[in-house]
């Protein structure tokens, strides 16, 4: 049983392969008279886009969203949201020699021994292309979470390792990182360079701040906020771990220390980050995922082909240093589809 | 909608609290023709029972299950198998102070943020007896899992900041912290015991290891394996991370570094964790789950009451300085069932 | 993958053999603070209890529920309510002849062919007894209903060929048929007699009339208001065809005689009973069954055992003549369970 | 939560408006490796489109589907299948005088009540062209019914009162009526140019028989094979009745008339149209639906605008006379969606 939905009430399903004519996504369980335009979404995908800076993809796309259904004269109708983005600048030929063998760190293996089949152009359906969808997704789910004053702020935390020391919003858009501290974002873009010219690559971490997030969201005991939270942030491709308030710190860490002591203004800290026993608490949500390198690495790698003989591979081309920072408006966008279904959950709850 | 269901195919949904008449499951979707006994279930369940060694509660109960469905001359029938396990030794009078006043940590803050009502004694449906349907569960994936040959280790890998260094499997059940390096749990019983004196309790981490797990299992792109087991790890009340392979420490890595080469006879390194692109490699398995400290301490907290006015609180009685080590059990319990559900979801996938 | 779940929003899975210790239901999904006791749901029990009149079968249980969970001093918690109503008066022994041969008109021989394993003992799941849990949670599901101002009217239209003329509900519960129809009652009743000394059984028609039901239920396009009433009255064992308004007359009819016009003061007339392209209108919901005789019949049958050899079969015992009476609070139970997810369903949506 | 989305494992997914710029399906949880062009769907897609007779509507479309996704060198690869038809000989301006006015018998009323905002434009989302996308995901279907060896066959039973007395498969599709027989069609069509002349609309009985259903597929107690064909069927449009095998004559049946013997060879009669208890019983599979007739009639009409006050309406242009035959190739795609989810939950649940 196949896993291409994401959420119970607002529900996302997305398709589409990296060279295929285009990749989708079908939004159903949308109220009703929301204001949605195309450009609503493009303003999100463009955030994520190829090519926007020279740390991120050569291949260029548009990006631009074709609304299919589900909007009629600029507001939602409760009727399923068809999203289309047409795919261009497509060389599939350049994946041919990829046809016979299997990329280190990528799916090729595993979707080879799931499916028996591969569409090897790209990555087909495990490209990161894919996330574009989520991006569409989560513009609308924006419109929700507007009606209830919650905000999504996501960034870099860490990159290559090199860690941010402050959170200063303003800075936010200013830097092709999404870093929230200028003199970070420069030894971060000096750290990509060096690795760019090794032919390696780099991970990083990505923290997500919701603010406005009323409590009383999150559906015990297997549908807790944190634990959707947790699946919507891991099945992001590169992601390796996710962290919910203190995280692996709290492993560390007593009762006494851990505790966030209830005061008649709020918590007096927030190692909860914003979640207890599965239910939003009122104050800031907070997440964080761990990044792997990009494994479409220059450098020489081992690897087999189809057949199991040892082969190597050097993956040229068009590729990011890392994940970050195109990762960050996808993760934000993860984690507005899950907040928005838990809006709307909570209403049939409560 | 709610959220006490897991699963797709194979599907455990829980029932029960801390202080009612009793809890249990039912899981739908289980196969017929397996061989099933209540003992085959009491056995997981007695690894998680409270009073079982001085480092746990002392509440004791036999947590004996009773199945009530599903099951006809020792084997599972294809029909829906009802798990019952009766509460007994239930001193709820010993929470009635509790009734007016939010523990700090605890669910009771944001339960009544959500239902406005709420079961205070014992925690209610928040309580960590809850586990015990999931352990039942697990008990009864198992079976599943024994068809493909797939086993699920699960250990404690820190407590209170004391580490293990060694894998030693052997050691696993002998000591009560499902420890396997001996000389690790020794220090652990030594910390437990400080802490305890000081009011105050511990958290750590948990690691499992899954191994005989062939390649192909798990669902782009939403319900990816590594995406779910997360939801099914973080699902378990005090966890605050979850880690696959590398986990956090990927953010650190280069693609040189952080890539698994592949090899003729299987792959070079495992910081992949056994899933890539969200299925299954075949190689081992590996999660890690950070589990916060129990917040019940008898040291005084800050807190408020429903009225919002400031009190202190400290909380007495048979509670456990950590989750670890009955916490283990239930982080097997979590994967077991991932893990079945998408043995099954992959039948119907081919 | 299963399918012994009901509803998406309020959701009811039952579990249970006939001959089991126990059967029972859990309900996922019911909003907190609603009043609820075993004492609401007991009354319903006892309309389609065995033994309440010399037309139904004598098995004589009791048939008291238990609640185990979700209800905290009188009030629903939000958290799921398990009920638990235990068998008696069970007399397994008798089935021993029928384990190794079909009864025609029965599960028996698609069970086997399902699932390779069968409880013979009075049909097993395949009991007209799993339906107690159904009735059980549709009492749970009119603590909604009320809240809304929905009521759910369920009577017999047609039994053994003898059709109701007057509805005239002051005489619904005055006899054992749940019919309007004081005469049609006395002649139904004759018929019943008469069929019996004939070793045989009837059909019949049952009728639901949703009153107060607002306009806006019902999910386009798959989940139609209609469309999973169908699905709902269809799931009950002996049932063969399912209407709505003007059903299968509609095919003999033309477009000016079934449009029901509209009017300031609401619909002219109501062949749509109450459903307009999958959402409720506003007006009375009218929803027809079409129920099978009983297949255990004493006369003899012609069939086959688990070898494949014919066999001859005559049921004895204490077996209704009808499914009609004890059917009609089973199928208000299904419209009951069908309407209060739509309900909760439209607060999500709206 | 909306109602998108019908099955569980093999799950479609559909989306758009009469009046928008195109409609779709999303396939999700196709096993990979499965023949699929366009040109088999459009194949189907043929049977139902507009303009094809003179007994069928003007609007001429060529409903021609493009695969977005899911198939690579001709064959499924197990990702979702996205497909895509345009809307073309769009009149909308057409629809500018219903902008105001409630249609009898349309969903013009009940999506006004449940979201407050209607695409008026051919009835939006409500119109019969969503059914396409319907047709479109049964010719995938068709392909895992194919390797079962199952065959699904759709025909007019009934069309304003002329019934078919013989199944001659052979002139099925010798008619514009999918009718089996040819003189009974020679009647219909001219029953159909009587009722046009009359400014009015009929309506009939479309019957399905499945052939080559292996026994044991359905799963009791709610998703019985059954039950979910009736939600299947009754979520078309203008169906307004469900019948399984002997449907509503059972209801005037005895036991000992309805029980079908079993006998060494199979069967001896198949009242119950190949279901018993839920599951097939590898018998021929007979459903019946009741269909309404089409409400769009030229006759003037009594109804409301959208402030209530009353108004006439006569609805001229290119409307069918009945949703027979268009409505044949969409009711047997029900029947075939449902049938291959049946087949891959089997093939999970054994």
């Amino acid at each position: 049983m196949s896993g291409n939905t994401f959420g119970k009430v607002f529900r996302l399903t997305t398709w589409g392969e990296s060279h295929g004519p285009a990749l989708g996504a079908v939004i159903d369980g949308c109220p009703p008279r929301l204001p949605l335009t195309a450009a609503d979404i493009d303003l999100e995908l463009a955030r994520r886009r190829p090519g926007t800076s020279i740390h991120t993809t050569q291949r260029r796309e548009p990006d631009k969203v074709e609304i299919l259904s589900g909007v009629f004269q600029g507001q939602t109708t409760g009727t399923p949201i068809s999203l289309i983005i047409y795919n261009q600048d497509v060389k599939s030929e350049a994946y041919e020699p990829l046809k016979e063998i299997f990329r280190p760190g990528h799916g090729d293996f595993t979707y080879q021994a799931k499916y028996g089949i591969r569409d090897h152009r790209g990555g087909g359906r495990a490209s990161a292309r894919e996330t574009a969808a989520r991006v569409a997704g989560g513009a609308v789910a924006q419109k929700i979470l507007d009606a209830v004053g919650i905000t999504v702020l996501a960034y870099t935390l860490e990159l290559g390792g090199v860690r941010v020391r402050q959170l200063a919003w303003e800075y936010l858009r200013e830097n092709p990182f999404f870093c929230p501290d200028p003199e970070a974002a420069t030894i971060m873009a000096a750290r990509v360079q060096a690795i760019k010219k090794q032919g390696d690559s780099l991970g990083g971490i990505v923290e997500v701040r919701v603010q406005g997030c009323p409590a009383g969201l999150g559906e015990p005991v297997f549908d807790k906020l944190d634990a959707v939270l947790a699946q919507a942030v891991m099945s992001i491709g590169a992601v390796k771990g996710v962290e919910i308030g203190s995280g692996f710190d709290a492993a560390g860490l007593t009762g006494a220390q851990h505790n966030d002591p209830l005061t008649p203004t709020g918590f007096a800290s927030n190692n909860a980050g914003g979640i207890l026993a599965g239910i939003s608490n009122g104050d800031e949500i907070i997440i964080r995922a761990a990044v792997k390198p990009i494994p479409s690495i220059a450098q020489t790698q081992q690897t087999i082909d189809r057949q199991g003989r040892p082969q190597t591979i050097s993956i040229g081309g068009r590729h990011d240093i890392s994940a970050i920072p195109r990762i960050v408006p996808v993760v934000a966008a993860m984690v507005k589809l899950t907040l928005a279904d838990f809006v709307l959950r909570q209403k049939a709850a409560a």
